[in-house]
Formats: C-alpha cells, structure tokens, sequence
C-alpha cells in the first residue's frame, strides 16, 4: 500500500476529552501530533506528562501559525467551538469539533457553511459512531437483518456531574441522538421531538430528561438521560419487525445480543375486527451475540479524520450530522417551553 | 389471639388470573372458598382440577344466590367490572376487583358510589402493592430513608401479548401508576400527565408506550411499557435527596438495592452564578440490599381483602385506590390526542 | 392417537420433594393418583389441602395392598428406599425412587435386582435429566456440536439445610453426577474420583465439598458443593474440542450459551518444541443462546415413568443410572479416607 | 509533608507486563523512570512511543551502572529473575519482581537471602493485594467482621493463553495464592495441598487445574484455573462465622459484597445426636457492599515499594510472600504425581 504522509496535528482544550483525544492522536501511525494548546498551560503540562518531547502553548496563534499543523482537535466548551473552528478554517486548518457541534443551531450552520467555503474538512467527533458495536448494528439494520425499524429505547443515566454551561439534555442526548442519527435508514427519520425535564435538586435546570421522537413509519424513538440515577445504565433496544437487538454498553462480553424473536401481524388480515385475535403470532428464536472486535473508539475517530482529510472526502460523522443533532436539542428546549408537546423537525436533510 | 370466622368467597373469572386468586383463596386460612364461576365452564373445571371438591358454575346467580358468599372476587375483562359487581353489591356481597377497576373513570366512580351505598368492601386488586418489595419501599420512604423523593422511573417491558381490548397503557401501565399512588407521599401526588405511544407493527392501537408524569415539589415519574421488547425488563428506580433506590424484580436475589449516593446542593448558596460550580457535592457511599421476606403478594391481597371485611374498614387498596389510576389512564389517552402535551389532574384526593 | 389407559399412582413420603410429586401426578393426564401416603397424616393432608378428594393414609399396606395402584413414588429418606421399594415390588407395583437411589451401592444393587426379578419398572428420579436445557445440553453432545469433551465444571452452592443423615456430597452430588451420566459420551466415562471436604462449622459432616474425576481421553469433570454460600450459584461449564458451553441456571432468559470459541492446537505439529509457539490458535466466534421450551421437569419425570411402564421398557434413568451415581458417592467416601487421592472406578458399565 | 526524593527507577522487561509497570512509574510522582531495557530495542522503543524522552536499551549493563538507578523493576520471564535480580542486588539496586518470584522454590530462597545480605528491598508484584477490593477484605477479617474464615473459594478461568514455560497452575495460581496469603489470618495458614489438573488438548501441561488447601481449624480454601473456559470468571468467596462475602471482579459496579447470612451452630449442644436437628440455625440479613475507591493496583504497588525503599523496611509483599506461594506450587506439582493426594505444607512460617 502506498503510505500517506502523516497528518500534522494539534489538540486544543486538555481537559477530560482533550486528554482522550491527545493519546489517541500520539499512538496513531496516520497523524503526528505537533501541539497541546490549554488555557491552562500546566494543565497541558500535566496531559503530556514528564517524559514527553510534545510542544505545549497557551497560545491558539503559535498553533494555528504553525504550517506543519494541518489539522486541529478542537475539545473546548461548546460555546466557545464557533470562534476557534472559524479561526482554524481562516488559517487553511482541518476541523475536528467535540459534540456538540456548537452551542446553537445557527453557530453549527455557520461553521458548516465556513468549513465548505474554505473547502477543509469538517468533522464532529460522534465517538459512540467508531465504536464496534454501534457500526454492527447500523451494518445489521443496513443489510436487512431486524426488518421495518419499529421503536429504539435507549438509557443514558447515571450519577453524573451536574454541568455549569448545560442541562442534562444537552450534555447527554448528544450521544442518542448522534447514534440515531447514524444508524437509522431514510424511511425512519425523526419527524418531530418531545422533551420532558426535572429538576428536583434546584440546579437551575433539568437534570432528568426524557426525549421522545415519531418517526417517518409509525416508528418511535425515546431516550432517558439523568445526572442523579444512583445505578449507572447504557443500554439501547431496537426492535425491528424480523429481529430486535439490545445493547448493553456494560455488560462487556455480551454487549450485543440479536433476538429471533418479535410479534407478527399477518398480512391477510381479513377484518379489522378480527385480526387482533387471530392474526398475531409470536416468534421465538434464538439469540446471538455477535462477536465484536475490541479496539478504541476514539482511534477509529483519529483513522476516519485523517483518512477524510488525505481522500479529500466528508467524514462519515460531518458538520451537517452534528447539525442534525443540534436541531433536535434546539426543538427539545422548545417542546419543553410548550407542556411537552411535539415539535415537528424540518426536513431538511 | 381471637379467631376469625372464615370469610365464604367465590371467584368468577377463571382464566389466567382468576386460576392464581382461585389457588390463593382456597389456600387462605381466612376463607373458604365456595364457588369458581366461569361462563366457560370447561375452563372453570380444568382451573379446579380432576381431585377438587369445589364448585363450579357457569352462573353469576347460583354464586350471588348463595348466602354463605360473604365476598366475590371479580377477574372479568375490565368492561364488565361494572355489571358484575354492581350485581354483586345489590346481593349484599364485598368485592374484589382486578386491576384495573373499570374501563372508565365514569364507570369506576359508579363502582365506589355503589359499594358505599352497600356499605361493603370494595376492594381494587393492585397485586405489586402486596409484594414484599413494594411494602419495603413505601416503608423506606415513609420513614424519611430516602430524603424528599426526586423522580422516580419505571420500565416494564417484554414480548408481551398484544391484548384484543386495551392499548399497552391500560393494560400494563395500572401496575406502574397503583405502586406509585402506594408509594408516592402526600407532597409528591402527580399533578399531570404527558403521554407518547406507537403502534409500529400496525396492531391498531398503541403497542409501546411512554408516561411522564410531573409530581408535587418539581419531582418527576415516568414509565416506560413496552408489548414488543425482545428482553424484560421490570425495574422501577426512585431518586431521593438522601438515598436511592433501585428495584430490579428479575433479579430475586437482590431485588432491592438502597445506594447512600447522590447529588447534593448545599443550602447557603450566596448567588445563582456561583452554585453551580461550587455547590453541588457528590455523596458515595455503601449500597445496601435489605433482606426482604419471601411470600407470594396474592397471599398478601387475600389477607387485606379478609381482615378489611371482618374489621369493616377500607382495605389498603381500596376503590378510590383504583379510581385514582383510571384517572391517569384517562388523562393519558388524552395527552395522546393533545400531541404528547401534559394534561392537568385534579386534586380530589 | 391410541389413548393408553391412565397408570394408578401413589405417592410415599409428603414431604418437600413428595409434595412436587403429588401435584405433577395429580396434574398428569397419563395417571390417576390413588393414595398420598405418609406415617404423618396431619403433614399428608396438609398438602392435598382442604377441597382434595385424594385418599390420604398412614400406612403403606393400603397403599400396596390396592390393586388399583400399579405404581409407587417413593420420597422417603435415602436409607428407607429399599425397605419401602422391596415391599412394592414384591406387591408386583412399578417405582419411582427419589435420588439418590440408596444410603449405599449395596442397597442399590439390590434394588435393582429386585426390580428386575419383578419384571417392573424402577426408575431414579434424577429430575434434573428431564429439564429442557440438560436434554438439550445431550443432545447438542450426541450431534457432534462440542467436538470432543474436554472438561465439564459444575458448581451447586448456596445456604441450604444441613442436612441430619447424609453430608453435602450425598445431598447435593447426586445432581452433578446424574447430569454427567446422562450427557457425557460413551468414550467420556470416569474412570476415578479424588474428593476433599471441610467441616469448617464442626456440624460433624462435610459441608463444602469438591469432587474431581478423570475422565477417559484425557477430560475432568469437577463439582463444587457447599451448604453453606451466601450466594446461591447453579453453573455448569461443558468444554468441547468444536464449542463451549454454559449453563447458568439462574439466568432464567439465558440458561443456557453456546460459545463458538476455544483453543486449537494444530495436528501437523512438527515439533514437540515449537507446537506450544507455533500450533495453537484461538477461536473467537458469535455466542448462540438457543431457545428452549418452558416445562417443569418433573412433568417429564411423570411422563417417562408412565411411557415406561406402558411400553414395557427401561426409563432413561434407570436403577443402574441410580447406582452409578451410588458407586461414585462411595468411592468419593472412600478418596477422602486417602487424604483425596483419586480412587479408581470399575467399568462395569 | 517533608517531600521524599523520587527514587531513580529502570523497568527490565517490555512486554505485556512491563509496559504496564512503565506507565506506572512514569506517572508516579515518587519516582523518576530512568530506563527501559528489552532484549528486543524495538519492543521497548515501541512502548514508550514516538513522543517519549525515556531511555531506551538492550543492555541491562547500562542500567545497572547508571548510579542514579536506585532501584530496578524485573519483568522477564520468571526462569531469569534470579539471574538478573542477583546482577541488580549486587550492583546495589532495589528490585521488585513480578510474579511469580523465581521458577523454583530454591531459587526464590536464593533471591530472599541476596536481598538480605546486600540489605535492599526485595518486593514481589503481587498485583492483585493492592487492589482497593483485597486491601477491603484483608481488613474486613482483620476487624472480626468475618468472624472465624471457614472456607475461601477462588475461580479465575477464561479463554487464556496457553504459556510456553509453564502450565496453567503456574500461570494463573499465583494471583490466587498471593491473595490467600494476603488476607488470611495467622490461624487459618494452608496445612497441605492437593491439585488435580488436566491437559484435554494435549497442549503438553495441564490447562485446567484444581487447588484445594486444608487450613487450620478445619477450613478449606480451593481454586480452579482454566485456560480453556468459553467465559470469563473471576470470583472469590470467603465464608466466615459472622458473615460471608462475594468478590466479584468483573461487576465493577458491586465488586464486592458482604452478606450478613450463614449458618450457626449453637454452642450448647447437649449430645452429639440431636445437635444437627436443634442447634443449627439460619441468619438471612442484609447485604452491603462497600463504597470502594478506584484505582489502579498497580500505582499501589509502586508506591509501596518507593515508600518501603525509602522507609527502609520490608514492603507488604516481600520476598518471603513470594517464596511462600512458590511452596505452594511446588508442592501442587507433588500432589499431581502423588494421584492428587494432599502433600503437607512445612509451616515455617
């Protein structure tokens, strides 16, 4: 195979994800890993450790300066996402933006509408997308094997840090919906979104959430997210009209379980006041748990960055996938501001 | 201690759930039980068996005409509730009433209104309300163990039977809305309802369903019931401000979990700004799962249903118990309509 | 079908295990059940209970002496079932003995012999042989599924009764060794058992025990029993040269996991040195949890004991099942004597 | 706090075990990583990465002369630790040794005298006793929560490597072993062992093994260890007088939980005859698991055996531990060729 010359990189924002993002772009062949910017400088210190020949600035200038730099990470807090992705596009940088994309819908739209007018590339880092399991169901709902989606439920709750800049919607829905966002096929769009949220511990905004999305085929998805659960729970179920699956992100050796079974409504059903009795029947089969391979999501988020910036591509998870997971959160918020009600998703896509 | 005259009973209903109050009453030290009704009388004889002195009847009659009858339990569908036990009442018998009370609030209200008039025990069959771990809880609760209850959330799913009369709601959700009304304090009652459901496979009516319910004092309670999950799933979670809990009722070995875990938010907060980042503190502490006793809840139903009529007072669960839920039920299939809006409930309890 | 006549049943001993036999002999449709018989008849009644027309009896000459009863299940202590086994088949009845077949192989063997000049049926019940998951588990076997069994490890653990005539190889082992009777290969026979047990409560009997035996072909097989776990665990692990399996008997959805992954060591090894670099390899395939049907085992022990009589021929647990499981008892008796060296088995199977 | 001075470190050995060991020291701040040594440089320069400013080389010369070594981490196979930990005692360094200490018992009492007389610390990595979870139990028995241990046992099996030098007793046994001697008292110390193993793929040494260790004052402790098993456990229970605890390993999130159930004796027993009927007694309370703080055992290990250095005292797991779990293995291998008859432990102890 022909070798690509690696990708310049720096990091900016060394903070939890920053930190991830950093050993995952040092360890990968496709990338060398130029600059640790923060804020903080002996946070970036800290990061990098005592043995590391690494360059660490406070400063974003030396970084986006420097023209072995071609490509940057960017893991500051959303709000600030806008403003360093548009100075990186300005200086001929590839963008990599934490999710979410932004802390509006019109700052994410600005920064697809810079990225394509500078022609680089622009990706959201949807880490959960690059994971093993989240590519095998999108790869077993593609080919056919669970059917007509019918519903998706997913759990993403647990004793959580109660964040300063957002509610528990815009700190964990992003995951759902991103995921949804990946592996659901054209005909099971969301159509709207409903949002229910608490806040029983006077935070100031909601720390339970619960999401509720119709799609196109009569098809819904819901996720609950929740800062305050005492037992922590990852778990997603779709069921499908041939097969339904389950996964629990932490039961680690069987995190993905297929079930041959379901509910039938035969076709020739002859009345409707007949078929409820007659014309349901149940399968069940057998269950498999595919194995999965075991590598790190966020090498795979390193590998698609790179491989779209050398092929001159878009990134499986784009600007405009981000986009789509901020115009969710945006109707949530007002769905919340109208009792709950449903608020319909422009189709756009 | 004094002995109770046993209590003469008879069950008329002999499908799925009449044949566990069939066993469960001929089992009680407390009754004897005189007839099993059925209007399938083959059914009714196969319930008893080829070694039972019991009688059988296909006729409402020959059970209300027979004066040792103190007390008829009622396991009908849900849209006869009202005859059945409204001709019972007329005949001077006390009566349980499976969940849930009636097909409508209008309906349930006229079963309370009658068994007042009677002057006997009516009584609504919440079965969950009797097992040892739901007692555990409303106790936990009660004594202050869990702090002001936050949110509570209920999952109840499984490859269940699409029924020929009810949505998913009326069919599964009365168990999750009568151990909240068991369990809920007085501070905590549910001030409204939002409702979300689905019916993917084309089954004519909902087949998953979501309720959110907003509670007293900025708490939540949702359910999520569910005909078409591949796994079961039967755990129901209650956030408090100085313990948690969690109910896992498929795994018997520690079904009830107590976390001295949570967020806690410090009372002296100076300005808004500040208390997010300051004033928020994470507690960690033991789990412990309390040794819960091991009985069959009916066992417990038929003992509250005896000791209610030969200590003339309203049974734990008693009509209103069961009126409360149709309600919510109500309410529910109202929301729907109103496009997933909360619907307000009245505060006659 | 021709419908065979009902077999007249009475059941010995209404104790714990007799009282699960008289309610699958009551609920059979290929018996009649005659008599419930035991030397208390307040304990005998008590589990026919108040609305039974069961005939109960304190004395077994009723039982025996009844033309209409062609068979007996006995469910007295071990050291009785040959007394009570001798007497019913010199009254020319059929029977059923509850595990383990005797106190000793003596006893056993005479049981048999006894059964055999009859010319009646004597069948052991080794209930666990009849469960949907351990018929399945022979049958994956037979097929070819495992490839060649390797080792099979069994734990049975959790706080149960200490028990005042026998210690806890003799209650519990019975379990584990008529499974592996039933399910390992012809070319999979233990040829000896080491045993070690501790008495660490000073009950005067062996209350955590584990048993080794080799196996023909170079395989083990191992049991863990113990009385006194606060944990209730129920596995057996069966390792094939092909797949692997787990049978996790208080995973209800899942009891029983097939892994299609081990270890291969390669045939062409050139070498003795090299092959442990070189020639082994490892398998990492999808788990398949097959869908098994939902019976209570005991209804199978009833329909087997009936066919058996009806057809005139052996059960699948026969008198010598119940003796082998006897000689491995004893020689595990004996092993600990050695200070748990293994005692060898005859193969006079 | 007076500040120590880092301890000058070198890791001997890159592989598997050794990159960890080197993540560890590098990040701890007691010490200062000198170098890493591998017979294969590439392997070494490959786990400090591309970005690293430690020392790298094939020569342990060059780290045993380097006078700011103070101290050398050994991580070779364990048939060269003697050699290299005598070289390093000499040159006057501090050695830790991963486990197992030495491939024999003779030369694991070599490396115990060399240590001694060059008066430096000798540690051996007995990972697993710096584990917040063995540190917690060590301590629960300290304290009498326990009460008297009865039995231990032990299950570490999964789909292993099949090691060239040694079998699975070797291999895995020594985690086992290093934990018993970490956490049993003074009158609970190992009298004998047995060891049953098997070699069912004719891998040419046992990969399935069983250990059973007589205690004193009756108890028992037994491990099974496997290579060949489809399903990863790792499990430990210590049953006590008082209480009774569960390890589980792979449930991070109730690693650990403690029952408060079990079977009592009651000390009055009249006569040996009626005690088992009258004088046993059940206990079924809570269960409680413990809040355990995370972290990473290996950090433990490092700084213990900075501190122990520093402090001039003998670390927690010294030489002497190690050499007790060599008699141990040394004398399974007896037991097997002995027919797996118990072979007695020398208590010098």
């Amino acid at each position: 195979m022909f070798e690509k010359k690696p990708v310049g990189v720096a990091v900016i924002g060394a903070g939890y994800w920053g930190s991830n993002l950093i050993r995952n772009f040092a360890g990968h062949p496709a990338c060398e890993l130029r600059w640790v910017c923060d804020l903080d400088l002996d946070r970036a210190r800290g990061v990098v450790g005592r043995y590391s020949t690494l360059a660490v600035t406070d400063s974003v200038d030396d970084v986006l300066g420097d023209p072995t730099v071609e490509a940057v990470a960017i893991a500051t807090p959303a709000a600030t996402h806008v403003t360093v992705a548009a100075a990186a596009f300005a200086a001929g940088k590839h963008v990599l933006v934490e999710k979410p994309l932004a802390a509006t819908v019109a700052d994410g739209r600005r920064l697809v509408e810079l990225g394509a007018e500078a022609g680089r590339v622009l990706m959201c880092d949807h880490t959960f997308c690059y994971t093993p399991v989240v590519r095998r169901i999108r790869e077993l709902i593609e080919v056919g094997m669970l059917g007509d989606v019918q519903y998706v439920d997913s759990v993403r709750i647990n004793l959580g840090l109660v964040q300063p800049d957002v509610d528990v919607f815009w700190d964990l829905a992003p995951h759902d919906l991103s995921i949804l966002d990946f592996i659901l096929p054209a005909d099971r769009r969301p159509v709207g979104v409903a949002a229910q949220g608490a806040d029983p511990i006077g935070a100031g905004k909601a720390c339970v959430g619960y999401l509720t999305l119709p799609l196109d085929g009569n098809a819904i998805a819901h996720a609950h997210v929740n800062w305050l659960s005492p037992t922590k729970i990852r778990t997603m179920i779709v069921g499908g009209s041939a097969r339904m699956i389950v996964w629990d992100d932490l039961h680690p050796t069987q995190r993905l379980s297929m079930f041959d079974k379901g509910v039938d409504l035969r076709a020739d059903s002859a009345s409707t006041e007949e078929r409820d009795k007659a014309l349901i029947s149940y399968r069940t089969g057998d269950l498999v748990a595919p194995a999965l391979p075991e590598y790190e999501a966020l090498r795979g988020v390193v590998g698609e960055f790179t491989s779209a910036i050398r092929e001159h591509r878009a990134p499986l998870t784009d600007g405009n996938a981000g986009l789509r997971v901020l115009e969710i959160l945006e109707a949530a918020t007002q769905s919340i501001a109208n009792d709950g009600a449903v608020v319909p998703l422009k189709d756009d896509r």
